[in-house]
Order: structure tokens, then C-alpha cells, then sequence
């Protein structure tokens, strides 16, 4: 069997080592005679990984003791209903910024729970974008400002990222740990796993811990982030697999270097980019200076020509290129994990595919 | 290695056939290139699997067309939340049956949520026990009833369900497919996945369909049931590992044949009940009427006795032996997955242990 270049927008592409790991110790976890899926989530075996786990998230996102780190199910769309259900209080405002699908689902979760002000609204813009930081109206004393840092549909992703007073949360499920930011400017973090992270069933959660304090007893006990704070995310059994897999990726970030993988990232990136760039048969669909480095987007001169694309590409082992199905077009998805010689064989069938069509 | 008698209470044993599967096509699932782990949850790969485990649960339960099977995040515990918030209308009250530890959690967040009646309450009796069907003080027009089928920690189990004629819900995270009876005499069936079905991280959520309908708009789109019906579990990205493991699962059950599954259940529990019974040494902790067939508890004449018990039990490879730690004791918990052989090896062990220092 060969291994397929994957370039779906998630659960996407994971790092052929840690699947390797995973299947080496899959009937026996370190000697446990267990798979760590048959372990107690309070046994050692499991806690072990918590731990790591945890650990790692902390080191790699420099995080200062004023945050926790949460493993929380549900994914993101769960998120965008915790969030005003603990932070939105009544009578309060929260800013919003809506720059697209994603952004827009977090919106109407929160406007079904309390005040919402859309601080700038990109999400029908054609080309695709971010808005930039002056063009936000935002409230005062609002509860918190919430964006989307890349939108995995139109490709746009934030480069600078707004400077407020309120608390600033972002949705990164779809580039945290891609590229350096500081994430101690944030007062939440979330990201559901399945794209740079590990497989689905498990979402990231970096709050700052004041933050948590102020929610209301009638939320359920299990959609409090406090509860889920005091217990180091084992309130319930947690989604230990996935956990696992998460440390794996966790592990491999740190062997890999994480600067050298967010080099690379850019330069994966960079190779397509310059591929459409340099032709008059391509064109990328987001304004190039908030063109994503994770799902980059494009068109070619006809809806006929771009199926044609897809599945000649999908001849020669690149798979999932098909563009969100609410978009269209090609959507190339290349996390973390897209090892560079997927990049290069994309880029060699796009010249192929423009010398043969264009 | 040798794989361990793992008497673990959740997350458990899985049949060894299912991670054997699990370990070969974890690179590359049937010729795709991708892990099941790497594969779109609306992709061709994962959709079969998706629709297989329905399939599956449909089949092995007996459902009629009027029940939705749903695949959702957050254990049994979001369950204890989402019931109410969907079903536990304004004015209404909710029927619970205070059996243990899991139904007081389950009471707990129904409570934080609108008017609860504990219609029987047994949950600190010793021996522990469940409610008969007489005890049970009704309310009229009871929004539902909510009852545990198996209290997982202290070892008691319903034989027969209660007759009403609110909508029956049961949480059967510890014996869903573990014996026979009829689903379509419930409103709503919920189990977490890690005992008898699969690993952590998903829940299975049988439900009635029109029970859904009665939702009101201000609960968050995530937690409404008719959200996931309406999506067939697919509104977000669900746990796609977890649920290819849980098809894995009852594809095993329908090769083994559940009745021939459910017998052997019953001859499992029979043979370390019998061990007890015919003992001084031992003594079960529950009624036998509601002796559970899955988490068979019992103490040793004392706590010095139980450490040493478990503890050498361990070296034998029969892990993970020890009681809740709410209430002490033994729990040896058998799930379909747990091999008769590892039960035979426990009786053996008790048997010794006594003779030793009986």
C-alpha cells in the first residue's frame, strides 16, 4: 500500500509516526497487557498521557500559569455554545467579528444566548479576507471579542491579531500550532483536534482561569469550564484515545522542532501560492495578504475544468482537493502533518494540468 | 505480551479481535491510503462505517422506525444535562429513581434545571439494591421517568423496568447489550461507550423521535436531539475513531450472536455469584435479586484482606480489581468483551486466596 498525499480539510492528515506508534502499541500499551482504549482514565497507564499531554500544550504555547489547559468534548461547535453560556453575562454585550462559516456559527450560537455586536462583517467578501484592525466597531466594555483565526472554507486567515481590552478569544481549530503568536494575550483559546492536532472526538481548551469564576449556577455542571478546570478535564471519562493521539502529535511537534515546523509550514504554502501566482489559469480566492497557510484556495477557469482537476488529481494519489461544497473550487489542506513532498507533487501536477488544459 | 484479565470498570476490555482489526487497517483502511483516523466524516470511508453502527444498533436492539440511533459527545454525563434541557418542560416535573451514585448525578442536573420528583430513593440502602416497581411514588403527567439500569459502582442492577406511562428513559451505560429486552418500550436509551461498546468519547443516544420535537429554541443548536437527528449525528464532526470502533464492536456481537452473548453474560456472573454464595470468606454487597450481571461487587473480611486480595490478584494478571473508591471493596467487572477464561481465572484465584487466609 502506498500512502495517500490527504489534503482533507479535516479529520485530515496525521503524522505517519504516530500512527505507527499507535499501531505498535495498540493491544499493548507500555507492557499493560491493555490497549490504552481498555485503560482506566484514572489509572496510571492513562494518566501518564494526560499529564504529557497537558505538559506539552503548556510548553509549546509558552503558556504562563494563568491558564489552564482543557480536553473537552463536543469539538468547536460545542464551543461556540459554552462560551456565551459562561462569559455572556446578562445585560452584557459580546463582539463579535464575522469573517465567514465558521465565524458565523459561533455568532448565532451567541445571539441565542445573549447581546451580540458584529464588530466588522467580511463573510460574503469576494475576494475573501479578514477585516483589519481598524475597521472594528468595537463596544465598549464588551464581555469579550471573539474571531475566527482561519477560516478552513474561504482560506483567509487573521496575520495580526486585533488588539482589545475585552478578552480576546479565538477559534483556531484550524491553525493552532502552526505559526508563533502569543497566546497569553488571549483569554480562550479552542480548537477542535481533527486538523492540526490529532483525530476528531476531542477538542483543545486554553482558558485563563479568572475567566471561568464568573459563570452562573444554572449552566450545567458539565458545560461550566470550572468544572472542567478543577477536575483537569476528568470530571466525566475524557476521550482518552484521542488524548493519546494528541500527545503523540504533541510529542512529534517538540521532536520536530515546533520554529522548524512553522517554517516549513510557510513554505508549504508559499510553493502553491507562487504556482498560482506565476499562472493565468489559477486564481487564488482570498486577498493575498490574508491568504491561508493552511487551506489554500483556488479556481481555474471553469467549474468543468476544476472537476476535471480533482479527480485526475485523485488519479495520481492527491486526494480530497474538492473545495467546502457551499464554495466550490479546489481547497488544498496542507496541516502540520502534509509532509513537503505532497506539496511538491501538487505543484507538478498543477504545471502538468495548466501545460495539458490552460 | 500477554494480554491482561482487565476487570477495569470503564474505560474496558474490548474484544480482541476488534483492536487486532483496529491495529491492521490502522494505516491504511480497506486499500484507502488514509487511517480511518485521517479520513473526512463525510467522506465514502467513514460514511459506511457511520452507517453500518447504525445499522448495527438498529438491528441488534429491534428498533422501529419511530427511534433515531444518535453517536454523541460528552458521556453519559452530558446526557444528565441535555435530558432535561430538551424534555423538562416549564411547569413540568421530572420522575427519577434515586438508585446510586450514577442516578444522583443524573438527579442532580435535572434538578438545576426545573422540578424534580425522586419517586423511590434506595441509593444509600446496604445492601444495595434497586427499588421494586410498588415503591415507586409517581407523579401524574410526569414529563418522564428516569431510572439507571445498572449502578455501575455498587453492583445493582434492574431485572425488570418499570411500567408508566411517561416516556421510560435509562441510562445503561454499564449493561446496554448486555442482556435482552425491548428498546421500544423507551422514550430515550443513553449509554457512554466505554463498557460494553467501545472506547471512551462516544455515547449512543437511542430516542424516540418525537420526543425531540418538543425542544425549545433556546437551547444551544449542540444540545437539541433533534439537531442530530435531523443530521444523522453528522451537524459537527462526530468522534469518527470512537464510532469505528463501537461498529467494530457490534459487528463482533452480531458474528458472536447476542443471545449467545447475553447467556454467556449470565453464566459469567453466575460462576463468581456461586463462588461467593458458597462461602464464608466472601459476601456479596447487593440483594441478590438485583445482583448486577456486569459489576459484581463484594467485600473480604477486611480492608487489609481486600488490599492484599487485589493486589495479588494483580500479579496473577487479573487488573484492575479494586472497588470505587467511594465505597471500597472488590468490583470485578465483566463486560461482553471479558473472556470466560479470565473469569474462570478469578474464581480459581478466590478460591486460593481463601484457602490461604480464610
Amino acid at each position: 500500500m502506498s500512502r495517500a498525499y490527504n489534503f482533507s480539510a479535516g479529520p485530515a492528515i496525521l503524522p505517519e509516526e504516530v500512527l505507527k506508534q499507535a499501531q505498535e502499541e495498540m493491544m499493548d500499551f507500555e507492557g499493560s497487557g491493555m490497549s490504552i482504549m481498555e485503560c482506566s482514565h484514572r489509572g496510571k497507564e492513562y494518566s501518564a498521557v494526560h499529564e504529557e499531554a497537558t505538559a506539552n500544550f503548556k510548553e509549546l504555547l509558552n503558556l504562563n500559569d494563568d491558564y489552564s489547559v482543557l480536553f473537552l468534548q463536543g469539538g468547536a461547535s460545542t464551543q461556540f455554545a459554552m462560551i456565551p453560556m459562561n462569559l455572556l453575562g446578562e445585560g452584557q454585550t459580546a463582539d463579535y467579528v464575522n469573517s465567514g462559516t465558521w465565524a458565523g456559527k459561533a455568532i448565532k450560537e451567541a445571539q441565542n444566548n445573549g447581546n451580540v455586536n458584529i464588530v466588522a462583517d467580511c463573510a460574503k467578501d469576494i475576494p475573501t479576507r479578514m477585516p483589519s484592525n481598524d475597521e472594528l466597531s468595537l463596544s465598549d466594555n464588551a464581555a469579550y471579542l471573539h474571531i475566527t483565526s482561519n477560516e478552513t472554507i474561504s482560506g483567509a486567515q487573521y496575520k495580526e491579531f486585533p488588539e482589545t481590552n475585552a478578552p480576546l478569544i479565538a477559534d483556531m481549530s484550524s491553525d493552532i500550532l502552526s505559526r508563533p503568536f502569543d497566546a497569553n494575550k488571549f483569554g480562550l483559546i479552542y480548537a477542535g483536534a481533527q486538523k492540526n492536532l490529532g483525530p476528531s472526538g476531542v477538542a483543545l481548551v486554553i482558558i485563563r482561569n479568572d475567566l471561568s469564576e464568573q459563570t452562573l449556577g444554572h449552566v450545567p455542571t458539565i458545560f461550566q469550564y470550572k468544572t472542567h478546570i478543577a477536575n483537569n478535564s476528568l470530571f466525566n471519562t475524557p476521550p482518552c484515545f484521542s488524548i493519546y493521539i494528541m500527545m503523540l502529535v504533541t510529542r512529534w511537534i517538540k521532536k520536530t522542532g515546533a520554529e522548524n515546523l512553522y517554517k516549513q509550514n510557510a513554505e508549504k504554502a508559499g510553493l502553491i501560492y507562487s504556482t498560482i501566482d506565476s499562472s493565468e489559469f489559477y486564481s487564488g480566492t482570498a486577498v493575498p495578504e490574508y491568504r491561508s497557510d493552511m487551506n489554500i484556495t483556488f479556481r481555474l477557469p471553469s467549474e468543468e475544468l476544476e472537476a476535471q482537476f480533482i479527480e485526475k488529481a485523485a488519479e495520481q494519489n492527491l486526494k480530497s482537493l474538492k473545495g467546502h461544497r457551499s464554495v466550490g473550487g479546489v481547497r488544498a489542506s496542507i496541516y502540520n502533518a502534509f509532509p513537503v513532498q505532497g506539496v511538491e507533487a501538487l505543484v507538478s501536477f498543477m504545471k502538468d494540468f495548466e501545460a495539458k488544459n490552460g
